[in-house]
Parts: C-alpha cells; structure tokens; sequence
C-alpha cells in the first residue's frame, strides 16, 4: 500500500521538534515526506527541502500556496497530511484553513493559544472528515499504552487516586534575572498565551492523567508560582483534581525544580492494584499488588496487551526512546486515515488538546480567584 | 562514663515499636535498659521484664509506682530517661507525670491527640531540664542529616520548592469493607484523634519538610479524602503549603495507595540546585545541579558533614537501616542529656511534637471549611 | 548535500534486524533507500519494495544483477552503498562481490562465518576505497562514546581491570529438549559458524571491551558450556583476558541466564577511577572516583565530549534507545564516505569484525584444548 | 529464658568489626555480653568493659585467665560462647582453646590463616557439643535467605549459571605507591595468610555460592593479578568454577576496582528461572522468569519463606541494614545453643570456614601452577 504523502509546516533547520516529526514520521514506513514551508524565509526553505530530498516544486513560500498548488495536483499525488510545528500562535490559523482544505492534520501541542480558538477548531472538525492529532507526544511509550490497557481491563480496580508530576529545571537560570526573564518568549504572554510552566508541561501531565486512567477531571484548584512581581507567567505549580466524587489526584509541575530534566511521571492506584511510570525511564512499568511481589513489566512481551505490543518493535532488551514514543503516534494516525476511522485511540486527538486548553485557563483562573475549585467544562 | 539508665511504658511482647527503641538505646551503648511498665497486665510484664533481664523489682505495674518507687532509689541507681512507647491517647498524662517528676522523656509521636494538650506539655517543658524527644524516626538517617546540612550550608541556594510525598497502602483492604473499616481502632476518633493518614504519616513528611529545610510553614490549603461518608477519619490527602512568600510546597499522603510500602520522599529545591531522598532506599542522596552529572551520595565518606557521618558506624558499602536511623535518634538524646543541652537537633524535640499537633488540626479544619488557607500558628 | 544512496540485502518482509538498519539510516536523513534484494522470492522482493516506495527497476532478482544493472547507471544515480542483512553464510561472498566493484558495505556481524574469509575481505579492502562498517550496534550509544571520550582523555587513568558481561536467556526453553535444540539454525553448525554463545554476543561483548578501552585483547583463556553431549555449539562462556602486562579483564557471555532480556554491561576500572554502563538502561553512565559522590551522566549535556554530543539529537531528560544507536553508526558512515576518510572511529569497522572472528575461533580453540592460554593474532 | 551469656575477645575501642558484633548480639536480646578481653593492654581493657558496663571481675587480662575463671564459675554464671574478633592469625589458637574448655564459639572469617589449622580445629568440633558460626555476614539478609529457600524449593529449577562478584576499590590508592603498599598489613603474608583479596572477599563470594545453590564448588582455576611483581599478594581475580558436570560458574573479587565501594553480588540461573541480589541494596531479591514480568521481592511480606520473615523485625517498607543481617546469624546461633542442635542453616559453620580456607589454598595453587583446574578435596 503506497506510503501517506505529509506536508510539514516549520520545523526547519536544526530544530529539535523537526527531526522528532521526521523521524517518527519514517519510522513505520507508513509516511512519504512529500512537500511544506520549512522556513518564513523561501530560500532556506528550499535549501532545506533539498537536504530532505524534496523535489522544489513542493517547497512552498507559504501555506496559501501549498494549499492552493496541492489542490491542482490529482488526488493521488496530492499531500494528504500536515504537521504543524510552528510557534504557538500560529497552530489555529494554520489548522483551520488545513481543515477547511480537507487534509488530515498532526498539530503540536498546544493546540491553540486560546481555549476559544479550540473550541472553533473542534467545531469544524467534528463536521469534516479529516484525522486530527495533537502530539501528546509521551503517549506513544508502549509502557504507558500497557498501563492503559491494564486500567480498562480492571487490573488494579476502581481507581482512587491519581498523582502526576513534571517537573524540569531549565527556567531556573533565566528567572532571577531580571532581564533574561524578561527577554524570553516563553515567559511572554502575546508570544506564549496565559501560562507557561501549566502550558507547556501541566497539560501533557494532564493529558496523561486523563488518558491513562479514562476518567475525566470535573474540576480543579490551583496553586501557581510565579516568583517575580513582573513575571507575567507561571513557572510552577500544584493543581488539585477531583475526577469524580471520591476520586482525588493531584498534578505537580514545575520549571524552577532545578536539575530536573524532564522527570514526568503517572501514579495511579485502584482497589486492587497501583501502576507507575517514569518518563525518564520509560521501559519501565511498576504494578504493585497487596502482598505481592513488586513486578515491573517491560516492552514488547508475549503477555502485554496488544495495544502495546503493537508499539515495539523489537524483542525485550532492545530499549525504546522517545522517537519510538512519537513513531507510535504516527503510525496510529496513519492507520486511522488509512482505516477512514476518526477516533481509535491510538493517538491523541483535537478533543484531547481542546481539554488541554480548558485545562489552562480553568487552572490560572482558579490561583488568580484565590485558588477556589473551578468546574472543567469541556 | 555510665550508660544513661532508661525506663520503657508499653511495647512489651512482640511490640514491633518496642524492638525498634530497644536495638536503637543499645546500637550506641549510651543506654541500658533497666525497668518499666510494659504491659498492664502485671505478670505479662513482669514475664517480658525477664526476657529481657531485668530484675523484678524494676518491673512496675503503672507509671506512678514507678515514679514514686524509682525518686526513693539514689541518684545514680535511678531511672533517668523514660521511653513512652503506649497508645496515643496516654503519651500526654504520661509525659504530663514525667516531666513534673524530672524525668527525660522519650515519646513516640503523635506527641498528643489534641493540639491543647502539646501546648501544656510545652509549657511544663520549658520550666524544667528535661530534655524531650520525639521520635520523627526518619529523621535520624545519615543522608538525611546530610542533606539538612547542605542546605544549611547552601549548597542548593534558596529555596524555592519543596515537595514532599509519603504514600502507604495498608488501609486499603479494611477501608472498602464496611465492618472491617468500622473495627479498626485507626479509624476510630476516640482513639487516634482527629485524623488518620495526616495524623499518622502526613505529620512525618510535614516535619522533615520543615527538618531539612529548616524552614517553617506559614499556611496550608488541604484536600482530604475520606472515601466513605461513614468514615470518620481521612484516609488520604494533598496539602499545599507556603513557606515564605514565594517558597511553596506541597505534601502528599496516602494510606489507600495500592500496594505502596512505606514510600516517603522528599525533594527539595533551590536556586543552585536540587536534592532528593527516598526512605525505602535511604543510603542514596541525589544531588542535582545545572549541566552537571547528577551525583548520588552515600553515606561513610569523609567529603559529607560530621553531623552525618556521626550517625554512620561502618564503611562505606555496608548499608544502614531503620534502626541505624532510630539509634542516631536515641545518641542525640543521650549526648544532649550528658552535656545538659536542651536543644541540640541532634533529635526532634517537643517542639517538633507541637507543630505537628497543630498541622494536624490546621489540615483538618482546612478541609472541613471547604479548602481554605489556614495560618500555622505555633 | 545529496544522501547517499543506499541499498539493502536481505532485511524484508517483517525482518526485525530490517526495521533496525532502515529506521537507522532514515534517522539523520543522510541516506536514501533505493533499491536492493529483499527476498529470494523476487515477488516477494517487488512487493516489499512497493511497501518502501521504490522504483521498481530497482529491485533486482540477486545481488550479481544489481550490481551489473547499478553500474550502468550513471554515478549520480548509482547504489552507492549496501547493507548486507542476510544470513551470516551469505555475508562473505556479498561482501566480497560488493568491495570488489566498488560499492561502500554496512555488514551485520558476525562479519563471516570463518576467520579465514574475514582476512581475505580485510586484503581487499586494504586495497580499495571503500568504507566498511560492521554493525556493532551497542557502539553508538551516546554514553558509550562517552566512556570511549573520557577513557582516551584519561578520566579514569591506567585501566587495571575490564569487566564485560552479556547475559540472555533465551536458549533456555530450546536446550533441554533434544529435538527442539537439533532443529535451531543457531545450534546448527553448518548455518552459524562454530560458536553460538560467544559468535552472537561474546564477540559483541568483546569488541565493545576493546572499543571503549582502546586497548587489545592479546591472549585469552575460555570456559565454554555446551550443557548437552549432542549440542554441538556453546550456549554460555566465561574467558578470561589479558589486556597488557598487568590489565587482566574478564568476559562472561550467556544464553541460559534464565530470564535475561539482553544484559549487556561493561565495567572499566583504572587508578584514577571506574566507568560503568548497562545497555538496558543505555543512558546513564556512572563514574566511580575514591572519596566522591557516585556521579551518573545523562546524554546531552553540553559537558559530554562532542563525540557523544554529536550522538544526541534532543535536549536532557529525552530517552534515546537502540534505534539512536544504530542511527548514530549510520551517520558515521554517512560522514565517512562524505569525507572520503576511510577510518573515523565513528563506526565499527572490518578491522573491528575480523578481530571479532579470531576472537571466536580463540575462544573455542582454547575450550577444547582444555581451557589453555592462546595469543590473539589479528 | 535466660540471655546467653558472651564473652568478646578483641573489638575494642572503635573497633568497626567491635561494633557490628555488639549491635548484632543485643539485636533479638538472646545475648547478654558477659565479660571478654578487649584490648592486650589491660587498662585498655577495663576502660571498655566499663563503657560497656561490665563487671570489672569479668574483663580478664588474656584468654588463659577467662577460660580458667569462668569455669570456676557455676555454671549460671559462667560465659556460654564467645566472639572471636581478634587478627586473623589469633583465630586459631584461640578456637582451640575455647573449643577445648567446652565454649561455644563466634569466630570472624577467615577461620585461621591455613587450611591445616581449619581442618585441626573441624576435627576438634567434631568431638565437642559446641556450636561452631564463623560470620560471613551477608549470609543473614533476609533476602539472601528467601534466595536460599526459592532454589532449595525449586523455584528457578536445575541450576546451570553461577555468577558471584564482590568488587572494592580501596587497595587502589595504596597499591600503586611502592611504600604504601609494603607497609599495609593486609598486604603482608606474615599477618594476612598467602591471600588478600581472595582471602578477604573472595572467600565472602564462594561461601555465598555455595550456601545459596546448595550446591558445591568441585573444581576451580583461578587467574590472580598482584600488579607489583613485588607484591606478594593477590589483590583481583576471577576464578571459574566448576560445581558439577554441567554446571558452571564464574567468581569475581577485586580491590583495584576502583571506587567500588562493597559491591557484592549474585545471580544464579536455573531451568525455570533466575535469581539475583546485590548487597548494597539488599533488601531486593529480583526473581526472572521466561515471559513474565520481572519480579522484585522485599523484606517482611507473608508470601516469603518462614526463614526469611524470621529475620525480618518491622512490616515491610522500613529498609534493613548489615546489622540486621549479623543479628540474624547471632540469632541463628542462639536459636542452636538453646535447643542444642548442631547444624541449624541458620548461621554459617565451622565447616564453611573450613571450606572457604580450602578455597583459598586452591586458588592461589591454580594461580601459581599457571591457570589450571585443581580440585576442592573438603
């Protein structure tokens, strides 16, 4: 079966989130690189493209052009999918007109800037037939896939508590200086949208609590650090989460834990059991069981579901990374545009980035009304 | 010099408590052991004074006789320090009794079952030259008297984070089942007080906070879980907590998380660096800093603090216990009851015992009002 | 810059072995798959080649056809590389064909099946100006050209010990029944050469010890295990090496180390410190230093040599896995024959696979003649 | 009951080993330590036996006088058993002696400096009622005692790999110095017998193998290294082993590994499955098995064997240390001194002493014959 033909918007150069794309995309051979808008500047871009082996023509100056030339192209030579991994802003003009177009979409998270924006995005795509991803890129792991599979199979009961923490330590150099904390675009809202530290990392932490254990957040209370009066944005903070009336949890993440390099891990605990994860160490899952020995699952086994297994793609001991997270990803977005089915959950989707967004602005609403519980609403 | 004479209340049979302190007063040889109540059942203590060799006549039947028996003996055969090793319910009469005769006193925490009652213990304390100890066990560990000096000492900077994480399972398979929730004496107020898991563990974690930080909690917001609305006592718990005005935390605490042991954490962070320990794996100290190799410390080697290595008795490689922690506890004591120095922290101390009571209250009454700020007072 | 064009023997169909050496080479987008011999079944082949999105032409019947057809081709167009992945009887006469007209050989080890054919490939290449990798996969690992960085630099000092080890376990359910162990090609001498233990993962063992040390193995005595009279091959061995005067190592390889997935670990001591790394947990790397904390290294961290930077495609705390380190032995290559220089120390070479095949035929030499010393001559 | 009351020769002052002994016989209260000579100086002497509050009478000027006013004791007053923890050359003499005067006796590895002595002092035990323990320490973690019990009971089947290592580094600052290492007394035939390392952990390493598989070391052939040519000491080596026809193993010991700090271990592998331990993190025993989670097992859980939770003392999750593995053999010895049983498996025996200094006398024979196989005759 020919390869699916996908466009990239941005990503050029030596970006880092570009290789992550192309690599995952390659990976299960199930993606042909095809064509995009590499770089705001065309030649770049086109020099880009020939280091990718793009044939020129499908180098274009902007995204109006490439929608407009692959349009004229037969629909067997046309571009299919897109990912978007420009800056922040420009995710919802550019996924809109992608939808509007009829082309498949893979969108780096966040999705949007404004919950608003998503909320528009949600709505054309529920009408269209378009696949629509948003690379929670830690949910390809064939471990988490696993804990997932072992929850809605009842492996460690009814949940009771849910605990997720990110934590990263890189803005601790740039904070207590008051220029740099000022200089970076991270830490501006026009460039960034209401949150840093929730919205970079809390709403993966977030995504995973939800997709993991299958239970939706009902609301929340926050608690938000942003340590300068003239920071204008959060760098870390405690979230409480009630995910139904006795279901409790609660989400840590911060930016200012320093050392800490990406050490986001998922705590779960049921009735009969209790799963953990670390993302460092991602070949690892922890089942703990009442007077059992500990036991500690490990990728590509006969006895994993077949959710996970599907996600590894050599025998145990061959340790995975955060490539094969993200190949996941691909594949499973390649199958469901193969399969014409919108939802598999095999991949994240606009829905899951639309509660993302919720998620930040229900979040800095509630530590600027005083950290008063505030209703998740989508 | 002469081992400090200790009496024992409670922990007589197969007390686990009761092992606990007695290898800890011998690891050091500061102490013998030389009488006390163990049981109220006279012939059953008399039976467990035997088995540990003590003479008879040392073996009381209650606390006053043995005040009143032991002020009769001479100054250098007399009991100085007492071990109360009893329900919680009588660690206050007893220590009330003890401190106004002019004992020592060792007490196992909670230090009371309400707030009131540690604040007249703390009075009477303040009058004599008793020294008083409360036995936050913990915080005995060479690498945790490690850390509190490296942050003493600045090694991580200011502090700016700091989470602390104590989950245990135990009450899992009682809390589910409404007659066997309803029998046990730990869910029961009259006997354990207002709370249970905050009580019980949360008291552990809010004083190493404070211990290796040596900073002191300003306010907390809590969150608790009581599961089952005939349940009286909480079972599990997040409390948000501020220490200075941009110094935030968080403490977690669970009795119904799955299939954890005794899995107490603590990671503190500040703006040179990070530090993290593990109580199920307590001979491993994890320093953070910024583009450096982590590095993982162990107890025994020269470059550490004397306060830690005085709490190591072998080389490195030879791994320390719960009991190494205790011992360090009980030589604290001793060494402070030898130079007459009430305040040494070398051990946790009334004081100690006080704030706990009123985090315990704050946390509650938190809770009860709807996730509120509260203020610590003492 | 054009990729170079690659093709591929062997690997089809679900090859695991394929996946690896075609995710590799995708990695760094320095090659370009455009043709090869997937199968013996030319249909089989075609359609594999359809599922890679190859032109057709470019899938040939047998390796003497492309190589014709190839050379036809005008330079610019022309295969210049080849992956061999065929079973390891077909490695020396593929490899032969391809140096013999100029092509560059990526080589899956074992190189040949006997030390002789690995001399005569050596010569001609000696001659040639091609470049050839055998694929020492594990050598790719960013933290284990760390340790070959910090080794060269001195970071340990004189070496005085070497500690390789490669436990697996996966023989186990094979060796004990007489008729599954007769019907295993890896027990067959006539398809794996005269080593199975040792052959498979002993020499991997074996090159990595020499590779990260830069020092040569000069005589060896081995102890190998066959378990049964009828099982003509060693399924586990224990050799002890000689590296210098006084730098004695030792290498443990095994197949029935029940329940092992792929224990590969390597232990360097020298008197100025240890290194230690574990290929199921490849990105921590702990240096041992008298009276230090235990440090562990993480990949991409700006104070890692540039070698193993070089290694590292995201930022601190995203985990890298076999395909990272298969891409990286990739790469080497790529800028090998980009540079045209022929030995980089950037990917395992013929050198690397000829000393690999004496190391084999030494070791069973040395187990038959009654576990004696033999030199090492290659 | 009674305490059993001990007698102490050596381990005055700080002495570690002093320490770790008194700590281990106070640990389950079966001990009471009675009197001893703890210093040749007798000043000394009665210094410590008043630190330790000992009767002045039974702090003796030398083991001739104990022997001979102890038994003019009655025989509830007189010493029982007594610890041995003098240098080694003292060993022997004073085994004899006691064991000739009718005394149980507690004696430090090695058990004499020569294989003749052992066996003299094996023939004299024969005869007697005494108990006989000589302390390979490690020998009493619980979880070495659960490994113990899941082979006798077959959990990992027919063993067929035996891996023991015990790595130190601290001969390396010592040894590479020309009067450093002449002055150490380790490293002096007179003082330490004809071995270092193996004498003084190799020893720990094969006893271990031995006690834990059940199975005995048949023939070995040892490769030593001494670095120095006027070294006379072995300081690293690698023995193999041969425990039966098929069954091979492989003993690792070194004191040049450079900042390895205690690092002992072991892994054993069977038919049905695998078990390893490390001593520095020993309260895990990982148990492997074919297509199965990894299992990890800790302390205290019911689902252990009866002689592991035996020397268990708290629920599980509180850590235990080395002290609580030497408190488990002096328990051992106290259990077998009550009910007058001979040979128990609960502490190590006269006849592991005698084995291990066998061991030693072959190793180095192998070593120095030129790396040859030599039988194990006791």
């Amino acid at each position: 079966m020919a390869k699916i033909r996908l466009g990239i918007l941005g990503g050029g150069n030596d970006s880092l989130i570009g290789i992550l794309h192309r690599v995952a995309a390659n990976m299960f051979e199930q993606f042909e690189i095809t064509g995009g808008v590499f770089n705001v500047d065309h030649d770049k871009s086109l020099n880009f493209g020939e280091r990718l082996g793009l044939d020129r023509s499908r180098v274009y100056k902007n995204l109006e052009e490439m929608i407009r030339q692959e349009k004229e192209l037969p629909e067997d030579k046309r571009i299919q999918a897109v990912s978007i991994l420009t800056p922040n802003f420009l995710h919802y003009p550019m996924a809109k007109q992608l939808l509007e177009n009829g082309f498949h979409v893979i969108c780096e998270k966040p999705l949007t800037t404004t919950l608003q924006e998503a909320r528009i995005l949600n709505e054309i795509q529920a009408e269209s037939n378009s696949i629509f991803a948003v690379t929670y890129t830690y949910t390809g792991y064939p471990m988490i896939r696993q804990m997932k599979s072992m929850i809605a199979n009842g492996e460690i009961g009814s949940i009771q508590k849910i605990d997720v923490q990110y934590y990263q330590g890189w803005i601790n150099p740039l904070i207590h200086d008051k220029d740099k904390r000022s200089a970076t675009w991270r830490l501006d809202p026009e460039k960034s949208g209401i949150s840093c530290c929730i919205g970079d990392i809390g709403t993966h932490a977030f995504n995973m609590a939800e997709y993991v254990s299958g239970m939706k957040v009902e609301k929340i209370l926050a608690d938000l650090n942003y340590l300068y009066e003239d920071n204008p944005m959060d760098i870390d903070g405690t979230v409480l989460l009630r995910f139904g009336e006795n279901v409790k949890g609660v989400l840590r993440a911060s930016q200012i834990a320093t050392g800490e390099e990406n050490n986001f891990t998922v705590q779960i605990y049921g009735d009969k059991g209790g799963l953990k994860w670390e993302q460092e160490n991602p070949n690892y899952l922890y089942l703990l069981k009442e007077d059992q020995a500990l036991q500690v699952l490990k990728p590509g086994h006969a006895f994993l579901s077949d959710f996970s297994l599907e996600g590894t793609k050599l025998p145990p001991g061959h340790p995975e990374g955060i490539f094969d997270s993200m190949g996941n990803i691909y594949y499973g977005v390649a199958m469901a545009i193969k399969d014409k089915v919108k939802y598999t959950g095999a991949y994240p989707t606009l829905g899951d980035g639309l509660r993302g967004m919720s998620f930040i602005e229900k979040t800095v609403s509630s530590h600027k009304q005083g950290n008063i519980w505030i209703k998740m609403q989508d």
